[in-house]
């Protein structure tokens, strides 16, 4: 039996699919009006002189099924870089096809290959299959870590307390 | 009167330093065995040929009083990076001068002057004095969203699916 499934790294080329994808997940997440990304951005932030993330591209039956947006961060406490995958996205159709599964199993081996220690991502605590899908793959969740946000204003008025 | 809060950059030369707040701020977070870091974690983290972090130290008059480890994340839905800070520190005898404070302002301009979107950080849900004091800095707490992590043997595990 074929392959079906191909995780490949994206190229500038897929910059209009991610973008798609992104807006896909964030509907799926009711968060769609956060989304202000732009092709512009999506470009110079993956494939411009300094990129800031990665992203693989999923495809199933050699057609884009779903995507991995995934950066380096750190760990103090283990002294080296960790891998956080920041979306991860198959589209409705193709679920329950072991797309995600081989996204998250490529991450797992890109980690350990770049010598991270952990491999890290958020998930919405109401959305109960995802949850049930990543504790199946030995994911632990952090039950007593919160994420804080500075942005717009208060981050303008957060900046203006620096000392010059 | 003098400025007796001075915020630098940390060179090479504060390992040690930077070292010994990582284990005491473990220790207060009740988390000191995790702590595994090497100096020469630390320094080939934070002053090796790819860093993949960034180091603040804290003086209050002219004596180290703490430190910040951060580094840039990714948001798809801004499609720009932001500023993810990994850990905080004050010595406990120098809370409540300000110095954190200035620490977090600092960051908050670095942001601004990098194009960041975002300030970010994780807490430990029992820490009621520090969320108290990221809310009156005009931090949101994103209460929806866990932490999941994959580590140790388990990523070893999930690594082995990945196709070749």
């Amino acid at each position: 039996m074929p392959e079906t499934v191909r995780i490949r790294s994206a190229v500038s080329a897929d910059v209009p699919l991610i973008l798609g994808f992104i807006r896909e997940l964030a509907e799926y997440e009711k968060l769609a009006h956060q989304v202000v990304a732009t092709e512009a951005d999506v470009r110079i932030s993956l494939f411009g002189p300094r990129p800031v993330a990665e992203c693989l591209i999923a495809e199933f039956d050699s057609k884009p099924a779903g995507f991995a947006i995934f950066f380096h961060n750190f760990s103090t406490f283990l002294g080296r870089a960790g891998l956080y995958l920041e979306d991860l996205y198959v589209k409705p159709e193709l679920r329950g096809k072991g797309v995600g599964r081989r996204l998250l199993a490529h991450l797992a081996r890109l980690a350990l290959e770049r010598g991270c220690g952990r491999f890290e991502w958020a998930v919405l605590d109401w959305n109960e299959p995802a949850i049930r899908f990543y504790k199946s793959l030995g994911a632990n969740m952090l039950d007593d870590w919160r994420i804080n946000r500075v942005t717009g204003e208060a981050l303008k008025k957060l900046a203006a307390e620096a000392g010059a």
